[in-house]
């Protein structure tokens, strides 16, 4: 069940100060009585705080649910497990489409330019308020783990090892242009109307563009070819440029569904926070990793070609370099990114062990660092 | 110098018939006595009839100019080179703007479906009408490629060889997505109207978003990483969704400039005939194939990632199970699709040499399938 967090302001990594901030979460499990058990979930681009378990009011599975509950990676019988909504999301947490109490009225564009560093900051304000002062793992893939490197190199000494999937230190310009032509096809929609389109249309048809973008960098080569081919649509519309292919159609209903659950504006502060992202401030991340104790899992997919395994090889580079326990893997999988929400079988192995061993070491010595 | 040439109709592949057809055309070197010494270059989505020299209106230079000229790749001290704007273009041959003589209005989007096999055979009527009945070769990259295989398919007895550059036997579904969703773009944009824009504001902005995912997939990671890195702009604009990352101004301006120069039902009817492109109607090309004598040189470039080096050598297979002549060569290049374009120096090498084999044996026997 979705539950709330307010706060009343925080400092943003721009250095303007913002609030109130609502941070929507769940949990699942059960926090150990010396609270050593948590674990963090974080999200990717349109993901939500509903990670796992059955939501009752829409019976949706979490968008982590194969990874998430009783004997799963993260074992609920085990684990408390936390996952927020990102700030500057439109999932439940302050977004560009909240209420500005001064105004009355939704942000759109007077809300602030975010980072990630910011979505990690209020995530932290979560934990604490949940009365946790150390995390067991935080976990995630895409834009789930650019906050999992933010959480290493903001507070290293809160996270005791951390699951970096399918992820960068920073962004390719390849990776920017890509969020670029999707912000461009958003903006060019006249109901865009510079943001404030809350009272009126939305720019459903720049959003459902954008998502089709997304979608096919979040495929590959391969798996579209194994799931389209050149399957034409049985149409008894009469042809001209409506969608035949199969690959055409299923962009298209995903575009489509896609705007009914997303809002345009977030779609843009949050991809800008992603491009905007840098681990290690431009700096060599082994600089920023100097005398951190945090173990990693590094996971990578063979067939990733937007965030390829070369970014997660760099991180773990990096992590050799300053001499931290850093565990690479890369998963032989034809998905592409999609493959870090699909490849269950081969991640709850890794993550299992991954975690027996970390939460055993912190269990026996209390603080493995010793 | 462009100069026009005109018929009365085509029989299109689907059936229907069309016309009047013009096309616009370009020739540069001599045509010997013997007529043996024609080549045909045919062009990419956005190319155009001028394709080497400098235009003495505008003073751009061809599309080409760098492989088509004097000691060049494709030499006009010995060959008679051709270059026509596509049928369906928007560069001095008939397509969708063109006007409708029944209704004395642009065709928009009464224009028929139309395809590469019918480009091809507009080219056809134009070296007819050259007085030429067999060619030397067909060359061109991308598009210009699928009309190549076109050429080998339909008229393998008027082709002696043909070059076809970073294309594909047929589009796979991730070319195709990447195509609908700049279709997607353009039919979003409110002034594009069904097509019948001409009259008044065009489809820019969705035409322009089209483009800059058509630019990302002409580079390669390596190529934007080299060009732009995470460079932002210096910018005195108050910063919100500006572009502040050279790579987003680059697409920017790449797609405005883009708008000036296209029509952006050319583009939807351009695309979807390349979607749609089969060079052996879904049969093995190799069926395609049997009997036929015209010799290949197919190029790939390593970091082409829109149209795979293993695309090409599906190509070579087909060649090599068919028993034909053909030379694979896969160009060591960072430069993505692009380099069809830029790799002149190694492009110039391996045309050279083939193009004088196939021009020895041609003057030598006549016929070089004796």
């Amino acid at each position: 069940m979705t539950q709330y967090f307010t706060f009343d302001s925080i400092q943003l990594e721009s250095g303007e100060k913002f609030g109130p901030v609502k941070i929507a979460y769940e949990t699942y499990g059960v926090l150990d009585s010396e609270r050593t058990n948590a674990i963090l979930i974080v999200h990717a681009l349109s993901g939500d705080a509903h990670a796992a378990g059955v939501d009752k009011s829409d019976e949706t599975p979490g968008w982590w649910d194969s990874m998430i509950g009783p004997n799963k990676a993260f074992d609920t019988n085990k684990y408390f497990v936390i996952c927020s909504n990102v700030f500057g999301g439109c999932k439940g947490s302050t977004g560009p489409l909240s209420i500005n109490p001064e105004t009355g009225k939704p942000y759109a564009l007077d809300f602030p330019l975010i980072s990630i560093g910011d979505m990690v900051e209020c995530q932290k304000r979560l934990i604490e308020h949940l009365g946790i002062d150390t995390l067991l793992t935080v976990a995630g893939g895409s834009m789930g783990g650019m906050q999992v490197l933010s959480w290493l190199t903001r507070y290293p000494n809160r996270v005791k090892s951390v699951i970096p999937i399918a992820t960068a230190i920073r962004h390719s310009p390849q990776q920017i242009a890509f969020h670029e032509v999707g912000r461009q096809a958003i903006m060019a929609d006249p109901h865009w109307k510079s943001g404030n389109y809350y009272d009126g249309l939305h720019p459903t048809k720049g959003l459902a563009v954008a998502r089709m973008i997304g979608h096919i960098t979040y495929m590959s080569d391969a798996s579209m070819t194994e799931k389209f081919g050149r399957q034409r649509k049985k149409s008894t519309e009469p042809f001209k440029f409506t969608a035949d292919f199969q690959v055409e159609g299923y962009l298209r209903y995903r575009g489509d569904n896609f705007v009914k659950r997303f809002d345009a504006n977030s779609y843009l502060y949050i991809t800008k926070a992603m491009d905007n992202f840098d681990a290690s401030d431009g700096k060599p991340l082994q600089e920023s990793l100097r005398g951190v104790k945090t173990k990693l899992l590094v996971i990578a997919f063979k067939s990733d070609w937007l965030y390829p395994a070369y970014q997660s090889k760099e991180i773990v580079r990096a992590c050799k370099l300053a001499g931290l326990d850093a565990t690479y893997c890369e998963i032989d999988s034809t998905c592409g990114h999609d493959a870090f929400l699909l490849e269950v079988g081969e991640e709850t192995y890794l993550i299992t062990h991954f975690l027996k061993r970390v939460f055993h070491e912190y269990e026996v010595t209390g603080n493995y660092e010793i």
